[in-house]
């Protein structure tokens, strides 16, 4: 069992949370959920500063929030089958990508999934790998878009888009058939700011705000501008809203859309 | 007394808020503030989205926060001698800086005030200007670095810092020589991005954040960035912070300092 340095969450904390999450974890999801449609409950989550961003600068881990919301991570991961961050991320903040929540076995262990389209990221030596031998956290997964040349990591192929990139549909369709039917994503910007604007995909949105501003050339939580009718608008919106105060910090979760 | 549109605070509400307000107003403030060094007690206040953006665009007026939060602002008006702006916000969003909540009468109207030290905005058929004519509210003064050519506008003189800019010290300081005693500054962004780097002369920050992103090329508030021995460090930080929750906004209280 990992160690933990990590509190339980209040029932009420639990509750506000439980809305936003994939119930019971394992099953389906409820209808209308992008779920129905084959692809696993996904919910986005950051922590960010009141000018809205995730780090200092690119690259340097910055740590935002207090101890009750690095609970509630660790419930939140603890209530998924896998959690997925970008390759960027994985090699600047060499997340553990695990969960210490108290009593969180092996077997509740989330699986740590890496998108990593042009293989940047080496799970030998990494804090993921470390943990998963340690037995502290699952081996993790990558997502590329070849079958690069390490042997010692699973990886999940997914086909090139026409431009070159991955598409998340083919990322997240790929991931429900290797049976994860939930997916926690925790970052970094480029991830957070492609799926704000991903209704279609994204069933629940947790953010954490901490009352700090990290200040100019920060890394910004930002999606890409959007417009209609030749006129700026809005880039992306929640509904079905609610926050809570967790320490010094607040949560928001909702849902994408207007 | 000036047509409202604004419903009343609950008793809840109201007590969240004026832990952190200037009390009773017309009077001394509590000890330690900066107001003991005869300045008056400054309440710092902003709405803004998830990115931390306070409007699409600069110059564009963009409606952020909701009818709890109108509400608000209105009762933050009515706890306070003055509402200053800066200047570029004046002309943007030709606000209307009067205090409509139910029941506040000429005499409880703040004092309009905008930050001009160029003479960009002119009171003249300004939204101000009308509704002091209509007894809506207070004829605004203009905090500026020359008298200007305008007579029917008062003009608060300061003298020009050695860089040809006003500082903020002095502009507070003729405030209080005026018997203003506490000030509420709504923005734009630079005044905001200025004074959230200025712990000695705020009391109160009070920022509602709207479950939205802007996205990117919006008018951020987001102070400089801050540095120590070479290394990137948080720009400002609140202390004794309290979140609230107003329909699907939140508001955070707290006060400048680590």
């Amino acid at each position: 069992m990992p160690a933990t340095d990590i509190a339980r969450l209040t029932e009420v904390d639990q509750a506000f949370l439980d809305q936003y999450l994939p119930v019971p974890k394992h099953t389906s999801q409820p209808s209308g959920t992008p779920e129905q449609h084959g692809l696993p409950f996904v919910t986005l989550t950051y922590a960010c500063s009141l000018d809205g961003m995730i780090a200092l600068a690119p690259g340097v881990r910055t740590s935002l929030s207090g101890p009750e919301t690095k609970s509630m991570t660790h419930y939140l991961r603890l209530k998924h089958d896998a959690i997925l961050v970008g390759a960027g991320t994985a090699v600047a903040d060499a997340p553990s990508l695990n969960c210490r929540y108290p009593g969180a076995g092996l077997d509740s262990q989330p699986r740590p999934i890496v998108v990593d389209p042009t293989g940047r990221w080496e799970a030998d030596d990494s804090a993921v790998g470390n943990l998963a031998e340690e037995k502290q956290g699952k081996e993790p997964w990558v997502v590329s878009l070849n079958a690069g040349n390490s042997e010692r990591v699973r990886r999940l192929i997914v086909a090139e888009s026409d431009d070159g990139t991955m598409r998340w549909e083919e990322i997240l369709k790929v991931l429900k058939v290797e049976g994860i039917n939930s997916v926690m994503i925790e970052g970094g910007a480029t991830v957070i700011n492609t799926l704000l604007a991903r209704s279609d995909l994204v069933d629940s949105v947790i953010v954490t705000i901490a009352p700090t501003w990290l200040g100019q050339g920060g890394l910004a939580a930002c999606p890409s501008a959007a417009t209609e009718n030749g006129q700026r608008v809005n880039a992306a919106r929640l509904r079905e809203t609610t926050w809570r105060q967790f320490g010094s910090d607040a949560v928001l979760c909702g849902r994408l859309g207007a």
